[in-house]
């Protein structure tokens, strides 16, 4: 991944948004760094480097103005045009995700699902229809699919590797427990639940080791 | 969080070690360390630190014994007890968690599941049963529960606090997308799909725009 900015901050803007939006909603107009660093756990220091990053400076007497704030964050996050998703693997975790997505998002879009499962090809779930993958190329042109989220099981994972070369796609989020590869020019974020359960088991037990 | 070893480190460790046991069941023996950062997509610049952050050396000839380069990192990951895991919400997420998880880890087990639904509690998935809501504070000591999935929608999340705090659970991963705090002492993941989504689409906007 190339870009100035660093992953992380992407990450905690992306958190910031939502938090905003919410706030926003219940008609909060201002917000300061330390109340937006409580909301998300972090130091106001790091809320201002975030915002430091991406070049976004406000009035601190009132603390940032939302509006603007997230109109900021949308300049950077957001395409212009809408990113279409595609979700690959339909089973409980593609379609938690499917729901989950589609009401957070109005620049990345969930459009299309796919699975190899006769009795999941041809449904849908909140509008959106499931696909037979061995159609995937076609239909990843014709509805112009830019990012796939892979939420089948691990083993079939490497065999979708070529198909997704092929179709153009230019963004891979990897659910599978299996980390994939792919040639320069495509972006893939590897993301094991199994890992961040490790890492919370992990500081659970280095909180224990530091109270005895 | 507290630890001498960064969260990323921990991460990439519980990562290196899914690939190691996978190598481990095809009969490898040794590994390379740039063959293990190449399956992750990181250079061996950043394997080779984070084993050294352990402590771990190795005769680099033949490269990394794999057997006891996966014992090593069990020592660190691990806890010598096994860590019983709840799941809180048994929509399609939390499904998805509780039959993807179990046969991944033996030091961490899913023993049981939550919800508030009628017609979910009582039933049982996977030998996980699912338990009423009302009952958590019982069954979390009953059943020895110290880490908690939050799977639940958004809107309940916060209402969880109080019971998590006063069961005693020690960390906290939460799927829901608003994050939530805890008392120091309690350890909190909160990590929300969109953010992994809305990371991948800014990069992808980015590798757009540095090939313009």
């Amino acid at each position: 991944m190339s870009s100035n900015i660093p992953e992380k901050t992407i990450e905690r803007l992306s958190e910031y948004r939502r938090t905003l939006l919410s706030c926003q909603d219940q008609g909060i107009k201002h917000m300061f760094s330390h109340v937006l660093a409580g909301i998300h756990g972090i130091t106001a220091v790091q809320v201002r480097r975030d915002l430091m990053l991406i070049g976004f400076s406000s009035d601190t007497k009132k603390g940032y103005d939302v509006d603007i704030l997230i109109e900021f964050i949308n300049s950077i996050l957001d395409n212009e045009t809408i990113l279409n998703v595609a979700v690959i693997g339909m089973g409980h975790l593609g379609q938690a995700i499917t729901k989950y997505f589609n009401a957070k998002n109005i620049k990345l879009r969930i459009n299309a699902s796919f699975d190899v499962d006769k009795a999941k090809v041809g449904e849908t779930l909140d509008n959106i229809h499931c696909y037979d993958m061995k159609d995937f190329e076609q239909v990843v042109e014709k509805l112009d699919i830019n990012i796939v989220i892979l939420s089948c099981p691990t083993e079939i994972a490497s065999e979708l590797v070529i198909p997704i070369i092929n179709a153009g796609i230019k963004g891979v989020l990897n659910f599978t427990s299996k980390p994939i590869n792919f040639p320069k020019g495509i972006v893939v974020e590897n993301y094991d639940i199994t890992t961040l359960l490790e890492k919370v088991a992990y500081f659970v037990k280095a909180n224990e080791d530091n109270n005895m």
